[in-house]
């Protein structure tokens, strides 16, 4: 269902059209994620304050809210930046970063998604069975095997929430509806470097800006992250280098690396 | 009106001394612009509490207030600590990030011009002309072509504020009263690395503590920050290798270095 | 005291076990912690909300607090964590950063030490010597020599507190009631990296996860930090390429490295 040509297309619209990605991020990946958003061709902003949230949302092309350092005033800032995005036809991407490890965690991701819908939920498989525990329905899933588990859990949340669910792992699988693209791409390094998750996230706010398609926009994104970071994995001697190497590849990706590279499932 | 030997003598003194300078910036850059200093050869802290930020401007050499990622505690802050710097007569260097894409941020400019007139004034073009319109004086730059329209703000803010403008673009200008100076050094792949902006305005901190001219502070700084970026770039593969080039650079950073690539336009 | 076999088999068991490290940790190191604990090998969170602080503790294997940048709602989460971790036995690991120049650093340092004895206490020479002087005890250390003078402060800090200290440097000195093991690792550029202290206690609550012996813990810890900066600084030509290589070397590090390299004083 995705294809290189395409993916391509996306790559190159960012590049083209620099969208400004507006993400409120946690402290630790915010650099990291910047800078990717740039190498791949986007226009980066981070702003959290309350007091300029619906301005610097009303001139973005996608909004990023990841929960990964959470407080009072932060959560108050993302619930207006959805509801804004959400009033201006905006694209919103999600991340549940450690939704199940704390209740403020899992509370914060139910109450956003109720606020406003988000276009794309982005997270491990951890993370999205505890937004499906979150919601209650807490029967049916528990009994398949965990990578399973999530991939039925993200169908019943697509189902009932119109959004497009990506489960980052070894496989990357995103859900729409009756869809499923698997992405195998990637390298076992990529989760030794801090922020590389929300780095996916943050790139898919890019795919999400130019791709009106949600299922199509996640699954290009994840294609990239993980053919980016195969590049990258290839000139590294550990989590050290591959960080930049990645930033790199991002900025060096040619439609030929996609094309000899993806592996879909 | 700046030369090799003077930006060297300024470099060898931020080495010697190591002037300690003191940081509200945003978290995106945090780490980037306190391993500039680190590089060039000063003293960075980072500090914004309202209890401690008095004394901390107390013991430092220059005070560098950059708005990227603001909030009300923040905003209180850069206030007290520009007064106290003022109070002190140690050098200020704003940079107003984002001024003119929302309120707060052109607000908080203003606001903090007036609270304490800053040594040098750091941005792009678009945030000085924002400046610019934000001080009510909206007539008589606007006809001009864009660069043109910046440099004609920067001057008329100049003489209002009596402080230097640093301009950063593909050539940067830097202009105090009747003066300008333009430096063409730089790499088409720095505005690729998030935070080059802010670290420019972080090394003109470093060389405002040791130059008593603002207007020679800000050249040499921008001169310095260009020169490494372009060694960086030569070692570099793109944006991600070039900011460790770029602090390895700033580190090792010759006299013959400058001798041999200074651009002046 | 310490030997490199000890210290390979801690390493070990960080890798086996990925030990859930808690970090309330400053803005500017935040990435940084973060990849150098999972370049070792643990799982480093970071999460400073007092609406999750006490859940996210009691996942914790280790606590580690630093002070680097500070703020009321801050402070308050770190009193919570460092009562929860004493409550459920977990060890805390502090960083004075910047006790001694201001009093909201050197206050608080003195409040968290008397809200919760922490288990390691990690900072310079300087910060040592605060927290000593905080403690109202100004005699008798003051006459002598600056490092010696420090090592002084830490017994008796470690006598009153019953913790352990450890104070970075050249030599590193480790202090725990009448033990003190020198450890003589590192290399000059370190310093010039912004982080690599804080880094330190980092991997100290890495350590301490895994360690029951606060001694042997921090000074097993600083030995992996010397020797990892000592592989990365020959690979490096300034502090730029040093971060990196100097991950690199965590994730890399045998046995080898640590018999060839351990140098005790």
């Amino acid at each position: 269902m995705i294809n290189p040509k395409d993916i391509w297309r996306d790559v190159q619209k960012i590049r083209n059209e620099a969208p400004l990605v507006h993400n409120i991020t946690n402290y630790v990946v915010m650099n990291t994620t910047a800078n990717a958003l740039l190498a791949i061709g986007a226009s980066p902003v981070m702003a959290h304050s309350i007091d300029e949230v619906e301005e610097m949302v009303s001139i973005a092309k996608a909004v990023v809210i990841n929960i990964g350092t959470l407080s009072k005033h932060w959560i108050e800032a993302m619930h207006k930046a959805v509801s804004t995005a959400k009033k201006l036809n905006i694209p919103i991407v999600l991340d549940p970063v450690g939704a199940g490890a704390t209740k403020l965690r899992t509370q914060t991701s139910h109450d956003l998604i109720h606020t406003a819908l988000p276009t794309i939920i982005r997270g491990n498989a951890s993370e999205i069975r505890a937004l499906y525990h979150a919601e209650g329905e807490t029967k049916g899933v528990d009994s398949l095997h965990s990578s399973e588990e999530a991939i039925e859990a993200a169908r019943q949340l697509s189902n009932k929430f119109g959004c497009a669910i990506s489960i980052s792992g070894e496989v990357d699988v995103i859900v729409k509806d009756s869809y499923t693209i698997k992405v195998a791409n990637g390298h076992p390094l990529m989760p030794r470097v801090t922020g590389l998750g929300c780095t996916a996230t943050a790139i898919t706010g890019a795919f999400a800006a130019v791709n009106p398609s949600p299922l199509l926009a996640a699954a290009n994104a994840m294609a990239v992250m993980g053919i980016a970071g195969e590049i990258a994995a290839e000139k590294s001697n550990g989590p050290g280098t591959l960080q930049l190497h990645f930033i790199d590849a991002l900025h060096q990706l040619t439609e030929d690396d996609i094309i000899k590279r993806l592996r879909l499932n």
